[in-house]
């Protein structure tokens, strides 16, 4: 057999029995090494020219069980697994591993059902293939008067978007908060409940997330302690109304006075019941236009393109996006309340989604009423239109964490705004709002197909980090090729984190055969290569 | 130098060169082995006649270095060390060691400071020794609009209650999901901070929980891994207004209504907004009178007796109490909400605290200011009167969780009553309701000073355990005596939960130093002991 790589130190043969082994045992049409198969799974937006993030093969588990025996394979022929759910947060390098000639472990091919929806207590248990747009059609079909909350876009996993830390834009948009009760399938093949999932006949495993000792579900986020087949995700009972709103600012300087703002009609989940979105002109624009309708030159965006972003698309400089819910008087009540704060910045601009209702050549109102889906519960792909900003368009993200304070949220625009400047990128960024910290998201776009691109960007990306790190704010999840580096900006105590991470693999996971690399973590054999 | 008792395997000499270090390097007067000083930390409410449960020293130290000394002392010589916060939870053991011979570890004797109050961003920062009372008062002194979430009792330590589960009575009531970054000395005594406690400089770290990698706060509480220092603690804005109200109910049997009722009520987070809680008469008398003044035989309250305590202090055979927190006018519509939906319930009555103020006599209307206090964020320990409901009393805990619904509230108390009736124990027991799940606190009272009261309450104790978890309902706390059980009732795949947990601490403790046998896990050199 001809392998695409193979992983470090393991010899064709070696490689070849063992992927025997996996056919044997879970069906040889779930194991593929051909080239065609495999590379599906590379990185979409390349960003290296060489033979990073590559897997060796592909395998399609069936079952807990099946995830089971391949990992106990795995061991065995000290093979590195690349377990994931569905690989689509493509900013983040999608399916592709840490380490070329890892096999990918494709979860969400096979296991992909809705186990459960539970209306009275409102929750859904789901596999590691169920997609935001999947878990939105079952519960609607199963007339359930529950929402659920979207990611940014609805090809993305539940569980993995949950494992990583995403957000979402409704109540529940924390979804780390909201999900309750894991199974994992832990490095020696063993299964693993827990909470109230360890206690045989317990109806509890999805409701409460504790039990008698530590809480270790968090254990298995954004980590390779364990392989994640199955999680309870809480769900938000639907509100008798929904209503969404716009405001549009006329200066990109508004930003601190937006932030101040924010935070008290946020900090007390009342009126602002839900984390708002502060999207800048550009973000907006690339969900509804290409670049070349605004400039054809390379390098920054012109403040004339800007301008004329705001004014043809109607639209602000800076725009809030927020949802309310609950009875009409107490909705009516809060967006009041809530207008009446935003308006006191000269110049701003308050529409609903009553207001400016969907319009067919109306990319402000297109703009609105797509948030307003998704911060009601419907999943959708209108952001993927950033992917066409410009012709083969990529992106990393670039997401630091800081309190959501105006003098924060302007040192951040500033830097990360002269940086992308410096390098003639756009910057296309939005901020949401959670209660007591902010996430700055931007979106370094790349031409994929150019080295060149590539290359200004991944730099100015690692600029970027470095001068967030030395201003204190910190990444909360990173790309293949940034996560050594975002690791590495948690020194306190010469790393005590990252060794605290490393102790408890070494005890989990001996042989370093899950997922080596994710997060900064690597097993001791790959330690300090 | 004599001892009070040694730890296993410790000799006189090697014990007692021990504490001359501890005393050389933190002071002697903060290294105590006298009788009187160390069983001031023997369990308040003795449950057994023999030695377990006896701490062989304590040590006080005065900040996270004087920590970190000890435990690199206590690794040197093999001691093992009981740390806690404040103690004060007594029906869990106070601050008594799972394993006599343990030298006792008094976090919060010295280290006691509020160390932070952000008014803005709306949090606190708490050494161990911080209790309720003091959090508040320090939040009051500065001016901040903000309320904290009171356990139970004033006196109970906020860190402590928080890294055990505990829960309060307003919208923050979840305290571990409100508690943000952590200081942690590891076993070896490393300094760990938690999320973005790791990067330098952040001023994120009680703000936002995450980092890159895996969130391993949770691992730290209720268990023996590491020993927390420090921790942040969100608090909620003060609302502009707030109203409690009180619901008593004429039947026994009107609880399964009461729950269905509550249910959806909650779980959208409107109109209640906290979680409520429903008492049994036999409890809220507790908080109010002696038990001499409705029966003097022993043996099962009669039906006549509980009768009297509906009619004499005007409440129920089971009471909702609750708050609604906001404007005025969300407030009133709230309550009006709340109010006609029980009301549906046949012979139920309703008051709020502007209905029934506090009125010299009228132990209805003190009963419901105390709750009001509380769910306002005014600490007290009104209820600390259950203590005196008989000469002598003490209480065990049985708190199963379980989903929020009327057939499992009528199935625990059933089987409860049932059980408590056999061992003519009284049944005393309130349901905290969250979202998704209730916790049933039952206190099993004993006379502490009578050997035969303490063993029947202990066997009852254990029988419910077991009923309870053959039933499905696991435990989510347990006395030191009970640990072990409980941690065995978590079974699944020949408890994985806790050989998980064992792994983990082997790889954090190798030498098994840190609080031996804390729910359940044990060190390797004391397993199967």
């Amino acid at each position: 057999m001809n392998f695409r790589t193979l992983p470090d130190g393991v010899s064709a043969e070696q490689f070849a029995n063992a992927i025997s082994e996996f056919s044997e045992t879970i069906g040889s049409e779930y194991v593929r090494v051909d080239e065609a198969t495999v590379s599906e799974y590379d990185d979409k937006f390349p960003v290296t020219d060489g033979d990073e993030f590559k897997g060796s093969a592909v395998i399609w588990p069936g079952s807990t069980e099946d995830v089971q025996v391949i990992v106990r394979i795995a061991n065995k022929y000290g093979i590195p697994l690349h377990a994931f759910s569905g690989g689509r947060n493509l900013g983040y390098g999608g399916s592709s591993p840490m380490l070329t000639g890892t096999v990918l472990l494709h979860l969400g091919k096979r296991m992909n059902r809705v186990l459960e929806i539970n209306e009275k207590l409102a929750y859904a248990v789901v596999e590691p293939g169920v997609d935001y747009k999947t878990l939105y059609e079952a519960v609607r079909d199963s007339g359930a008067k529950l929402m659920i909350d979207p990611a940014e876009l609805d090809w993305g996993s539940v569980m993995g978007n949950t494992m990583e830390h995403g957000v979402g834009y409704t109540p529940y948009a924390d979804h780390s908060m909201w999900r309750c009760g894991m199974e994992v399938v832990l490095a020696d093949g063993e299964v693993l409940r827990t909470g109230m999932g360890g206690l045989p006949g317990s109806e509890a495993w999805h409701l409460y997330p504790g039990q008698l000792g530590p809480s270790i579900e968090g254990l298995f986020e954004q980590s390779n302690f364990g392989i994640c087949t199955r999680m309870g995700m809480q769900l938000m009972p639907t509100p008798p109304e929904m209503l969404s709103f716009a405001i549009y600012f006329e200066n990109e300087d508004d930003l601190p006075a937006i932030m101040e703002t924010t935070l008290p009609l946020r900090i007390g989940m009342a009126p602002l019941q839900a984390a708002p979105i502060v999207r800048n002109v550009t973000f907006d624009a690339a969900c509804v236009s290409k670049r070349e309708e605004w400039q054809t030159e390379p390098g920054p965006l012109t403040d004339e393109a800007k301008q004329r972003m705001v004014d043809e698309l109607g639209i602000g400089h800076w725009i809030v996006y927020g949802t309310c819910y609950g009875p009409r008087w107490q909705i009516d009540k809060y967006i009041e309340m809530i207008r009446d704060a935003y308006l006191q910045i000269p110049g701003a601009r308050f529409e609903t989604n009553e207001t400016l209702p969907l319009r067919e050549g109306d990319r402000a109102s297109e703009l609105l009423n797509a948030r307003h889906e998704l911060n009601t519960g419907v999943p959708n792909r209108h952001s993927a239109a950033v992917f066409d900003w410009f012709p083969n368009a990529g992106h990393f993200f670039y997401a630091p964490v800081s309190a959501p304070s105006g003098e924060d949220a302007a040192k951040q625009y500033e830097d990360t705004k002269r940086i992308s400047d410096d390098h003639g990128i756009d910057y296309l960024a939005q901020f949401i709002i959670g209660l007591r910290e902010m996430h700055h998201i931007c979106l370094p776009l790349y031409d994929t197909a150019d080295p060149a691109s590539r290359k200004e960007t991944l730099d100015m990306t690692r600029e970027l980090i470095r001068a967030g790190a030395e201003e204190g704010y910190g990444i909360y999840r990173a790309h293949n090729v940034l996560a050594d580096q975002v690791a590495e900006t948690y020194s306190f105590n010469n790393h005590i984190q990252r060794r605290s991470h490393e102790r408890i693999k070494d005890a989990l996971d001996p042989n370093g055969i899950l997922n080596p690399g994710k997060s900064g973590i690597w097993p001791e054999r790959l330690r300090n290569k």
